[in-house]
């Protein structure tokens, strides 16, 4: 074997226990007997530990050492070689008890948070939110990768930028929504959401999703999808993509569009390149890239005029009880409703990146000291009414919304609103490529948009790094100005503004 | 830790290295999509090469003398020590080639055993056979475990028990099994299972599966049921025990038979002693002893008069247009008719053990060396006859019938009468003890039996051997004519002879 050959299937071993550690998991979100949970950590920690060991150990530095020894490495090769030693050196300086402390605090974290949400009383969860920051900034510490603490922690979720990086797209962008926003809310004729809260069937719920994401080419032959509380996407290997989703009896969005939001995330996975399967590279850029194509998918093409030009008559007579009065144009903008609100998770496309710009805006400050946790209820409160125009009437509606923090995942957030600002310049070059996709959309092709996107994005999986697949993509850095367009072309008609 | 607890630490890894085995096979044989088996093949592949390492690591040798200088081990630690020697041993007497050999073999042998039966030939297989043979014959050499080679290929199934000693046992069997076919081939009254053979609901046989399986006190908290084309029960941790089964639309009995046959396997798998959780000990006494379980639910008790009592009425809830009009004594007839017929998987109680013998003498005459294998066919139609009356009109209805040899699995099928075996004596026990168990049964009680087969098998896992199991429980060596007494009880008055 080669040196590098021998870096590859070192590492495959790695990246296959990562799959063996998703089965573990996909399994515990949708089949698994709920009295088993302890059983089930206890094989999850060991698959951890084997797989931590392996990175960490002698045989990996020799393996990169010696790779490094090889000359003209093609562009696969010398990706892996980077990544290998990326993966190899973060976790090598981060020291095992570290490591341990906080999973512990993890654990302990999310009780915290659980009951200080259900007691509305965040002083429950403070010395918990301390701890952990205190963990983070040790971890931070360690690795020091960025000119400051935060910028350490976002490499874990998109590497290769920095906290100005995203504060400076961020900037522009929020100025742009807060007027967007401004403009909607002060339309005479909004549409209204009512008609999506009526009562569906869920098995027909099921079968219409099942039947969109085949359209998109959802590749049931190396995928499936299955019921879960919290829907998510996961690989199983190279050949095994799975989605979930949640069914609600009295809302017709969860599952409509949760199904297609997976859709986009398992697209991707289905789409690397044959050469990368079951290497450290069979994996998204980013948090962000991921979380741009399941975005396409669910909004700029679930949730645009076309998609439902094709669909909705199948829709009509899916729910003939609902829909067989309501017409598709009223359909078409009662999902695309923008509401200010207090909760993330139900946000629309337009406040949704408002309650991440919220959430960068105080990590980015705790993390440069400039704020005690203890006055984030109050500094959370004053944002959410600067942004959202919108004030938390208790903390469970505020800042204890999200689990992210009491699990110590600061630099996750601000991954979910770069995934809409990718996702808007991509989808700006495939559309100056193919400008009749919207058209192919309105009569239920939806190939060309997958070959786009397997083309620019899904097949290099984590061979260039955001910065750099967005610049390969479009000849610019990202800018937010494509997805304040976006929002302006399609949300002005709606709103009649 | 002391010396003893790091032996159970490290086989507790080994352990649950092997449950995590288990929940990629069931994942496999229930959900997994069907373009996905090489990946899944090779995590399978990667997590037994961990296991297999781990287990014939340097550590291990370590471990097992560092603990068998410790004094006065109590029963728990003693056969803990015994086992992990013994799985040590064994693991570090066969050469990696050889494993690596056997499993190349299997995968070959077994395309090759598909194609032969689909075409009725022999003479495809029988190259594949003759390497396996060769190849189970240096495995044997390698491990030389008892006093044949055969003896040694038994211990990996039924440990402790060796070819002259079940030959003894089935002897006797067999001479009482001939007779016993024979008188009620005699009866003028032979009860018919064509009932059995009508359209019956799939998800209403499931239902009533369910609520069978839930009297028995199946744990659904702790496990659960799914379907797979060939069922089985599996164990994903200590807290998480699975059973599969298979519905068939135009037979009742591959369901309802099947699901309560792998419900007695898993409330094995559910009842062992906390005490050993997590460690090599939780596992059943032998292949025979777990079989023992299952068919004394399926046929001792689920097969059984007074049980029908109890659910017949119910059964003719779930499936008036079949059972309205039939007769309850009828249904237990029919649901106990006994056929000499061609394929085991079909056999009943009496003519089951009679398929077994078959293979049993021709394992060992092939082990002995008293067999070419292109002999095979004609012995196995000459024994077929002999014991069942039947003799195949191919060899696919023959010798080809089972997947077992081309695998490499020989030995495996003794256990299986065995099983019987062990049930009848174990059953005769807990009559003694309880002998109002069948007037339990027509009220619907189950928790009796379960208590007793707790106390006396379950619990104890891997702690007896299955001889010494049988001699504790009833005081004797393992004898066949409990099975016998039972068979004749049973089935003379059904037959009227």
């Amino acid at each position: 074997m080669t040196k590098i050959k021998k870096l590859w299937k070192h590492f495959s071993d790695i990246k296959k226990l990562g799959y063996t550690a998703n089965l573990l998991h996909w399994d515990m979100q949708t089949y698994m007997p709920e009295g088993s949970n302890e059983g089930r950590s206890e094989l999850l920690a060991l698959i951890e530990e084997i797989s931590h060991n392996k990175l960490i150990s002698k045989k990996t530095k020799d393996l990169i050492k010696n790779a490094e020894k090889v000359k003209d490495l093609d562009l696969i090769d010398s990706t892996m070689l980077r990544e290998a030693k990326r993966d190899y050196e973060k976790a090598v300086k981060v020291p095992t008890e570290l490591v341990v402390k906080i999973s512990r605090a993890q654990t302990i974290g999310h009780k915290a948070w659980v009951k200080s949400r259900e007691k509305r009383d965040f002083s429950i969860f403070l010395p918990h939110l301390e701890k952990m920051i205190k963990l983070k900034e040790e971890y931070a510490d360690k690795l020091d990768l960025g000119e400051t603490r935060y910028d350490t922690l976002l490499d874990d979720y998109e590497p290769g930028v920095s906290s100005k990086w995203i504060a400076d797209v961020f900037d522009d962008l929020k100025s742009e929504l807060i007027k967007i926003l401004d403009k909607l809310m002060s339309s005479s004729d909004k549409p209204d959401q009512s008609i999506l809260k009526e009562n569906y069937n869920p098995s027909k719920q099921w079968d219409f999703g099942l039947e969109v994401i085949k359209k998109f080419n959802f590749d049931f032959k190396h995928g499936r999808q299955d019921k879960a509380v919290h829907p998510f996407t996961t690989s199983l290997s190279s050949t095994d993509t799975r989605i979930t989703t949640r069914i609600s009896e009295d809302f017709l969005s969860p599952a409509l569009f949760g199904t297609i939001h997976e859709c986009g995330h398992a697209l991707y996975d289905m789409g690397f390149m044959k050469e990368i399967h079951n290497t450290i590279l069979a994996n998204g850029a980013s948090m962000g890239i991921h979380e741009s194509q399941s975005r396409m998918y669910e909004n700029f093409i679930g949730r645009g005029k076309e998609f439902w030009d094709y669909w909705y008559p199948t829709l009509q007579k899916y729910f003939p009880e609902n829909l067989k009065d309501y017409q598709k144009d009223e359909f078409y903008r009662s999902i695309n409703t923008v509401i200010p609100s207090l909760i993330r998770v139900e946000a629309d496309e337009v406040t949704y990146s408002l309650h991440i710009i919220l959430r960068f805006e105080l990590e980015r400050q705790i993390f440069e000291g400039e704020v005690d946790p203890k006055e984030l209820p109050d500094l959370w409160n004053a944002k959410s009414e600067e942004l959202l125009t919108v004030l938390p009437p208790n903390d469970s509606l505020g800042l204890l919304q999200d689990v992210h923090w009491s699990e110590g995942y600061f630099g996750y957030f601000p991954t979910y609103a770069l995934g809409n600002l990718y996702c808007a310049q991509i989808y700006e070059d495939a559309l100056e490529k193919h400008p009749n996709l919207p058209e192919q959309y309105s009569k239920g092709e939806f190939s060309t948009i997958l070959e786009y996107l397997r083309e620019n994005v899904h097949q290099y999986g984590r061979i260039y790094q955001p910065r750099e697949l967005i610049q390969k993509i479009s000849g610019k850095e990202l800018d937010a100005k494509y997805f304040v367009k976006y929002l302006k072309d399609k949300f002005y008609p709606i709103y009649g503004v």
